[in-house]
């Protein structure tokens, strides 16, 4: 099931997406999904975010492909950093290339969506706690990582984390295909049958130390392929079975 | 003007504080305080986290005597990083010394309470955007901080962010004690003016990057005389005319 958040009119509402057509929700969909009677035409909404995440948990390094390329070694643990919600855009929106930075990258990303309060979970209840998946572009100021020892600016300035353009709820996240489009050249492309650390793990390690709240998003990790992105360009996160995060940047 | 939130039975309130008397306000005090015709009993009421930030954006190695303390250089610009909300307590509540760690320090902090959405600002016009001040102790795993490269679970750790009695709406946040004092001891004493950036710079360097939202916290750093803290100690974040954050490690 396909879970969209939109505008519609002043309002914001929760739907799922059935086609070109959308069932509306009544409410969230947490703890349990509620349909109303109200459809809608896809192209009559603005898609926007499809949760309200508190904060996105990040994870660095964590695709084998990777840290091949960086030419660093695999993790021992998760590395973990967070971009706030202040962050967030959604899809069709633009990226603001900020002043003081010459270097933005894109990182396609699997996002994992929180059901409901996760704290200390083992990895065999973690599942419990997913309600489904949607795509994050990680978008990274480099040349800020490099000259900064935290990256709360390098990675957590406004625009800097698309998110969208749903949430999948039926999806093995253990093996999609997880794709960057740049202007519609294929960039990065990858299974997440790559990753490092998988979903139970991530959920469980993250949730030993800091609690997730409903709606937050672990965004797991870009694979190789990173390069950079310019003023004017069209950026596309791609994963199988969920669908394509558009965003422009400006 | 000292503002407080409380619980009430079931209920969440904000409210002015006059001496032992509470004067209760409709609604929260943005983006104007309103009182109500109701009046508490401070000794009836628990205090929580006076605001309700998305986000605590941290500064690090702001006071030129902690600098000077860990031999490092004073910044060219601010060390900037998240507490997430999930890490927040309020007074009199307990910091779970968590499990894997085994080097747990207080740090005294002054705390600005973001009062309305704040996107590049100027230093100028900074203080418009402030509410008032409050305490923040910014806990701090020193064994993590220096294992993980980034500082996500060594300063975002559930319990690890205090915040609180009150904010206090009249003070000159460049000149104010900022003290601890463990289980009764004298453990940190400085004056802001020792801060390296100014209430002003920080707001409007943050705001630059990243937007503040009301009830946004920053905390401003901390002076010299960090150290740690055991099982059964108690911690008083202490600052002239705001008032004391005690909180229990267990």
């Amino acid at each position: 099931m396909k879970i969209i958040r939109y505008k519609i009119g002043n309002q914001t509402e929760y739907g799922i997406l059935e086609g070109k057509r959308v069932q509306a929700l009544d409410g969230d969909p947490y703890p349990q999904i509620k349909k109303s009677d109200r459809t809608h035409q896809l192209n009559d909404l603005t898609l926007i975010c499809p949760c309200t995440p508190t904060k996105i948990v990040a994870i660095g390094l964590n695709y084998h492909s990777h840290a091949k390329e960086v030419n660093l070694p695999v993790p021992k643990e998760p590395i973990m950093f967070y971009k706030p919600s202040s962050a967030i855009i959604g899809p069709e929106e633009n990226i603001i290339y900020p002043k003081g930075s010459r270097h933005l990258d894109y990182e396609c990303e699997l996002g994992v969506v929180i059901k409901s309060q996760a704290r200390q979970v083992s990895r065999e209840e973690a599942m419990k706690y997913v309600l489904g998946y949607t795509c994050v572009n990680d978008v990274s100021a480099r040349d800020w990582q490099k000259s900064d020892s935290q990256w709360s600016r390098a990675k957590g300035t406004d625009t800097f984390a698309p998110v969208g353009p749903c949430i999948e709820t039926a999806l093995n996240p253990g093996n999609v295909l997880v794709e960057t489009y740049l202007n519609g050249e294929l960039k990065q492309r990858a299974s997440t049958s790559d990753l490092v650390f998988g979903v139970p793990e991530l959920v469980s390690y993250i949730s030993q130390f800091i609690t997730l709240l409903t709606g937050d998003v672990i965004a797991t990790g870009t694979p190789s392929g990173i390069s950079s992105m310019q003023r004017g360009d069209t950026v596309e996160i791609k994963i199988e079975n969920i669908g394509t995060l558009r965003n422009y940047v400006t």
